[in-house]
């Protein structure tokens, strides 16, 4: 006779309804590779009144999480309801009664990561939250365990599936921003306020739980540098790909001199470099260890199932750990790294400048650089009689030192404007 | 004071050595993720005078690997002997005192796989062996653990590094193979002996083991049907790459009506799969869940630090466990499914036919593949003066109506001789 563990689910949209409807299916498998019955017996929701068409007995759903975190007869807490509150509170009196918690709750744990996991800790028990990076693409747990003997020098993530989405379709069919985003609403791939997405913001919350992991120090969302793809052009993308480069939105965090440099931004990156080939809505990871080399983990970033399967997956982690009176791997903070502030970045970027179509403006243009300390690798001219356009990829320059130029320049007489800058990652790859 | 676990580390060759190497160089925060000091003691090699240039007291060798495996004081053993005898008789020895077992050995997981397993249930410790498959890329534990909430239904993988490095320079020079082979003997990319990787052999042990976890089922070293690449030709990947593909050794595991096929063997890939831009001596494995969707795992397939921090992260979770008197998740095998024979293959074929320069030729080829229900999907005829050649791709066929036809195109008058047969995986992915 298995054993019966009895989950509380707090929150039951998309991928709560994921959870539900994966337990019940696989309910004959997951009780052989677990050894116990997993049972959802309590679900929290807003209205418990609406019909969600799951299999689950309508008597479970109630309005109040705390009762279902507090109740005698639950074993572990599912947390799919998002955001920072109430979340974190139903998410912290469940480790405080010693529940284990698995959540896909990105915002709270890239916010309120170590303080979480220290609660944990103290509490015994798991707080579980692969399905809160890369939706399906198994990553929290191979960096906290299967690279637990290695040392993670960079890691580089398309981290978001809707900007991914988004650039994708820009740069397979020329269109502009505006164009493929209002598709993009239209069909599902992106919100009605993509702005979370867009601005970078979603990425930015992986990329501070992936750093942390990676650096063994705390990285909050705070400590991200951000920049979303709002401003990107067809000119660039086109540009970009005239050069052998696609633009992603990435997240790359990296230790440099013993601190932690963490940004999400657009970038250039090669063609050839894994990362560029991910297409569409998929998400990928690309890991540089010291010892195991290049990795790259690739999946669904998204998505009513897939978010499912991590979290059942993480489900059942928590399962045979409370049935061992154990817990998994502990989030380790001990080398407490600074963060690198932007201004000290160094790497290549890709300047566009509507400039007048005059003799002197390139000599003007390429001096404001010199005299900033950024030297140029490559520029080209483009227009026709109504503008014309200097395109300039740099070297190696200083952050600061770019935004110094690009400031100059904006003031310049003989450049009508900056029409772009992004950052060029030649060196992201090492094969 | 942290407590100290000792490893008893069977075989110290190349793998070995990464091993020494990452847990001495890494000793720092390995103690901190481990809440344990990890100390290798005891090492059984052959030649214990032999000067290995490692950081450990020369009087830690031993040529006795018994006395390693029954010492009171190894709380755990790795082994890197390879070999099915004598190392499964040590790793048997080894559990049966209650030392869990960490491994690379994957001809002996191929061949002995459900006994070790059970065996180490029986003696309740852990047996660990990722980096017995693609090396330093985590693929047991997620689909042990993360994927244990899914249901597998296919992988692919290119899970041989110098079949992959072959194939590559040939795809990419227009070499032959003969050429190719002896020059990645000349840098150490393939073995003075190369057999076990380019017939298959190799990539069938890593296949077989995937398969067991994938599907729940025992699946044997023997059960996998295991074609090499000695007998692929320039021709075949120039003709491959005019038609959109690339050749790959592959590994495909896949659950059809309830039964199991596995197979190795060099295969067309439609060159805009994932699994078609992995270079080089890249391992990648491309598997298909029912709810995660398609995820891909990429890396370093094997060398001395790659495969030795697959090996000590094994070894950190088995610490872990160790520490809490846990064990990590159970292989299962409750579905023991039937494996489905490669007659029953359906699936599409390259066919490459030097034939007799003269009319009729075409139809009475075409006649030959009707007649035994093989329809065709392409064909044209390329040659010279002194040869003309066929080729054919078919529709997806039965594997033994395909055999049935090649053997009476070798009988036919107007066929000089059947030059290629392989197997076209078109529809290895969805999106």
């Amino acid at each position: 006779m298995d054993r019966v563990l009895r989950i509380g689910l707090l929150g039951c949209g998309t991928v709560g309804g994921g959870v539900v409807t994966i337990l019940d299916r696989e309910a004959d498998d997951i009780t052989a590779r677990t050894g116990a019955k997993l049972e959802i017996t309590r679900i929290a929701v807003r209205d418990p009144a609406k019909v969600r068409g799951l299999p689950v007995d309508a008597a479970m759903y109630t309005d109040d999480p705390l009762s279902v975190v507090e109740a005698d007869d639950i074993d572990m807490i599912v947390e799919v309801m998002g955001g920072i509150e109430p979340a974190g509170g139903y998410i912290r009196r469940a480790l405080e009664l010693g529940k284990p918690v698995v959540t896909a709750n990105k915002e709270l744990v890239a916010a309120q990561g170590p303080e979480l996991y220290a609660a944990a800790l103290a509490a015994g028990v798991d707080l579980a939250y692969e399905a809160a990076v890369a939706g399906a693409i198994p990553i929290i747990k191979p960096m906290k365990e299967s690279l637990a003997g290695d040392r993670v020098t960079r890691i580089v993530g398309i981290l978001n599936g809707t900007t991914n989405y988004i650039l994708t379709r820009m740069s397979e069919e020329g269109a502009d921003y505006d164009e493929v985003l209002a598709d993009a609403q239209a069909l599902g791939y992106a919100e009605a306020d993509p702005t979370a997405d867009v601005d970078g913001h979603d990425a930015a919350a992986k990329c501070a739980i992936l750093a942390s992991l990676a650096f063994d120090t705390a990285v909050h969302f705070d400590d991200v540098f951000r920049e979303g793809i709002e401003s990107v052009t067809a000119t660039d993308i086109r540009t970009a790909a005239r050069l052998g480069y696609v633009i992603k939105l990435v997240g790359i965090a990296s230790e440099v001199d013993d601190r932690v440099a963490v940004r999400v931004h657009p970038a250039f990156l090669p063609r050839e470099h894994p990362l560029a080939s991910v297409r569409g809505s998929f998400n990928a990871i690309y890991v540089e260890a010291e010892y195991a080399g290049e990795l790259m983990f690739y999946g669904r970033g998204a998505g009513a199932l897939p978010t499912g399967s991590a979290i059942v997956g993480d489900v059942i982690d928590v399962a045979r750990n409370l049935l061992q009176t154990a817990r998994g791997a502990s989030e380790t903070q001990h080398r407490a790294k600074p963060i690198r502030p932007i201004d000290e970045l160094q790497t290549q970027y890709y300047v566009l400048l509507d400039v007048e179509d005059e003799t002197g403006v390139l000599a003007e243009v390429a001096q404001t650089f010199g005299a900033h300390g950024v030297s140029i690798a490559q520029v080209w001219q483009d227009g026709d009689a109504d503008s014309a356009q200097l395109v300039l990829i740099t070297h190696r320059a200083l952050e600061s030192n770019l935004r110094a130029t690009v400031e100059a320049l904006a003031c310049s007489s003989s450049v009508r404007s900056v029409a772009s800058v992004l950052r060029v990652e030649s060196e992201v790859f090492t094969s």
